[in-house]
């Protein structure tokens, strides 16, 4: 027999007609580059996303041509993220933190034909240009100045596009809709493709109770880039639940996120765990120099990935009542592959044990598979103890990148990507990252954690953040060292950083081999640690 | 170009595995036949779930076959939702409520092979028996008594089955997993298949914060029978998440589900209006009686549907800090179609304004699209007052009935489920069900809606229930008559009655022609009011 069920592909653009429909009254906040806000209705959102899609169609956007974008968080970023693929066209969000060698690298890979820049973005733009042919270049004028003859204005546009007699490309439900190349700390950036199947079921994944916790109801601040993996995928979130947007446009200093907290008090953010850093340090500093200054958010839910948490943070924040919720992805898993949230089992825990769990990568999402692959080609077992690399499966984790051949040591032989993370799993199945692969530090046979070492360090007082590489040693093969910020005016001896370690059951041969005390841990353009950097500053 | 994402099907089973495995801690408990209760856990469950699909494949189940239940709600129904599609079966849920008759046509249409039967329910389904020829029939031991001989023990059964070398039958997502059958208000009861596919995202979408909300640490208590529509899709989301289960085995009586509650607080309850009716008016009279007897669970979210959800009783739950939440959909839309949850756009409305939208059938989920078809073969604007009969699109709605020809007053056209139902939508898309198409009065050239006077008349505080019907009138064509049910002890005369209609905006010609007092609504087997059996009570 067959299921009676109608056969209705899934698509994003149902979720962009729900919004500008249903939700037509609702609104997204943009900060312009003056600091300035300007607001949107859902409404008129989805007119400008339909002008768009008809704009482009009228420039000759062919079916499953790349429209580049090379913008902050913003309204019109939204507008592209629906009206690319409204148009039928792909969309390709460009990394701004790149070198423009590197953007102009990934545009010509992709074989972007059109892109969408903020005018503010025009000098790192310029620099790429003469790196891939872009058949037209259209300029938002994102700073409200006038936009330079040679491009077009993205504002013009759209004023003249049809955008009633616009109707949107046939598509099926595997048709890509977006494309963003990978980081690429190891060889050349790869190119992960979204479908319209993939980002629905991600969206709704994401969305759950458990997850993101996503209302109608809910102002969303997204601070993680629009370029990097989606933002996490919540644009599409809010888009299909109408929860009103605040985007924070360029200025994601501390500062800035807390004068924008003010004015929009967000219910949900998300961001890397350096922001949260920072904006806490700054915060607790301006209590005593400025008090009255700032509110944060009390009730918040704050996201935070794309490196490990530390306790600590989440301990600062859940003092003022805001609670930081750790996932664990890349942009090749749409991103969300773990969540760590308040499980059923933890109902009668300490608040130690709550934190502890909070500190790890969390449980793996629905739709998700999730296994530790261990050196010796077992599945590790759920004791907390064995360290396997983990490998995912599932419909919206990349299979293959665009237009590069499926190799071993991205994919195994029965269809699992590799992620390169190596965790612990418990029995409760909370995923502990250990380490990236390539970061794991083996000190005469054993292994050290270098996150475990850092996250100790980070819960010292005085550390602001610390980060942990392995230098070569003849004895050990490989010896940590650990690169520690201290907090402005505050220090500690290695000796009393040693002490905390043994204090928190570490042993002494897993101890620092030495302690560099810098001045800034340098970081990818997607805010993680960037450990190549630091083993390039100690080579030993 | 193409996207990238890995293409694995969506499968409920994966569900399955994921509450053995993450979950296998957490509880679902049963209430039995003696009133007492067993606790399992998801691991014990998962373990059974698996002896079921083992045990029935033995048996020579292939895939496609029908097995059916006919079964309250208990941890084994649970487990032929999933066991059965495990062994490529799909189970269909035999409706207890219906006579001997019609469960033996049903059975007889759908070509059950095997059925899992509740020994308490021998008694009905020995009449069955001759009707259709199972080639098997598993005897459920709820009550704990000794299975009749001539029938297969269902613990003898799993006990049998080797599931250590089980592996589940290779599926499509499109593959059926279940089957229910439509009330058949209208003709013969027809054939709802559901695949893997529609049920995993309509657990989805029921799963999201405005719906469900549902999470991990939920303790959910399906009052819904479990053959109802699926009891509208829970168990699947409560297995997605792992969330506690309080199954109320038979004992549905107001006291009974009071008890349980003392003793499971749920967190998220589902029911017909009718349970949440009596429940009150037996809570409210026992505070005064019996004082202490009874707790309200304070928090829990009530999922009400099946019928219109009258606004007095949601201000009745809401003054015990219980919201009860009005959804509005069919067994052809899995069911849920609208969901009726506080949107961004009433932040500010009044309490008054609240209720008025609760008590709405609510706004159309993601993924399904609706749309008002009025007389004129027009799409009735969102005004609050042009009706129209609500049609849906979706891939968790019913293109076809199982082994029915598709005809144009089912579906349209155009490929969209005609529902019966009639209903206006305001500004804010807010859907509310004036009628059933049938139930529409015809008075003089104009509609009245016997929903609109119903609702009005149940606020009166003498009123338990009241259901209108059309009379036939020489005059006007039809006329409405009211039947009403007072509380105890009390009353109103025709005259107060219509008082309070006019009150509330109604027009003379709108009042009921006349009121007839009875001693209870007829219902269906699904706890809708019969008006097929009230017109035949009054045929003029």
């Amino acid at each position: 027999m067959q299921a009676t069920m109608m056969n209705v592909p899934l698509s994003i653009l149902h979720f962009m007609d729900r919004a500008g429909t249903l939700f037509q009254r609702n609104t997204i906040v943009s900060r312009l580059p003056d600091k300035s806000l300007v607001t949107h209705t859902y409404g008129q959102w989805h007119q400008r996303t339909l002008q768009l899609a008809a704009a482009l169609k009228a420039a000759g956007l062919q079916k499953g041509d790349r429209v580049a974008t090379l913008c902050w968080n913003h309204h019109a970023h939204l507008e592209a993220y629906f009206g690319i693929p409204a148009a039928g066209g792909v969309m390709h969000t460009l990394n701004l933190r790149l070198s423009a060698e590197e953007i102009g690298w990934i545009a010509a890979d992709c074989k972007d034909r059109f892109i969408i820049v903020d005018d503010v973005l025009l000098p790192l733009f310029r620099q790429v240009l003469p790196l891939h042919a872009f058949e037209k270049v259209i300029v938002f004028p994102f700073s409200g100045a006038p936009v330079p003859a040679e491009f077009t204005d993205y504002e013009a546009f759209l004023a003249g596009a049809d955008a009633a007699s616009f109707k949107t490309e046939p598509h099926d439900e595997n048709d890509p809709i977006a494309i963003c190349y990978t980081s690429g700390t190891t060889g050349r950036p790869k190119g992960v493709a979204y479908s319209h199947r993939s980002t629905v079921l991600h969206t709704l994944v994401g969305s759950l109770g458990d997850h993101w916790g996503l209302k109608g109801t809910d102002v969303v601040m997204p601070v993680t880039p629009m370029f990097h993996a989606n933002s996490w995928g919540m644009p599409y979130g809010a888009v299909m639940v109408g929860a009103k947007l605040v985007f924070p446009g360029p200025h994601l200093h501390p500062d800035d996120l807390l004068d924008l907290m003010q004015l929009h008090p967000p219910t949900l953010s998300l961001g890397v765990p350096t922001i949260w850093m920072s904006l806490i340090q700054i915060f607790d500093r301006a209590q005593t120099e400025t008090p009255g200054r700032w509110k944060l958010p009390a009730g918040m839910r704050s996201l935070v990935g794309g490196a490990a948490v530390p306790e600590s943070l989440i301990r600062a924040f859940d003092k003022h009542g805001i609670w930081i919720m750790q996932g664990w992805g890349m942009t090749e898993t749409s991103p969300i592959a773990t969540i760590s949230y308040p499980r059923a089992e933890l109902a009668g825990a300490s608040a130690d044990e709550r934190y502890r769990r909070a500190a790890m990568a969390g449980t793996v999402a629905p739709l998700v598979e999730l296994r530790l692959k261990t050196d010796e080609g077992t599945i590790a077992p759920w004791d907390g103890k064995t360290m396997g690399e983990i490998q995912v499966r599932g419909p919206f984790i990349t299979g293959r990148y665009h237009e590069v051949p499926v190799t071993e040591d991205k994919f195994t032989a029965d269809g699992w990507l590799r992620t390169g993370d190596v965790a612990t799993q418990d029995d409760l199945g909370y995923v502990r990252i250990t380490d990236r692969t390539k970061d794991l530090i083996k000190s005469g046979g054993e292994w050290i954690s270098s996150v475990d070492v850092e996250n100790v360090l980070m819960s010292h007082p005085a550390v602001a953040e610390a980060a942990v590489v392995a230098i070569p040693d003849e004895k050990w093969s490989e010896r940590p060292l650990a690169c520690v910020v201290f907090k402005p005016g505050q220090s500690a001896t290695p000796a009393e950083l040693n002490a905390l370690m043994l204090e928190r059951g570490f042993v002494k041969w897993q101890l620092p081999e030495r302690y560099e005390v810098i001045a800034a841990i340098p970081r990818t353009s997607t805010g993680k640690f960037w450990k190549l950097k630091l083993r390039e500053m100690f080579p030993r």
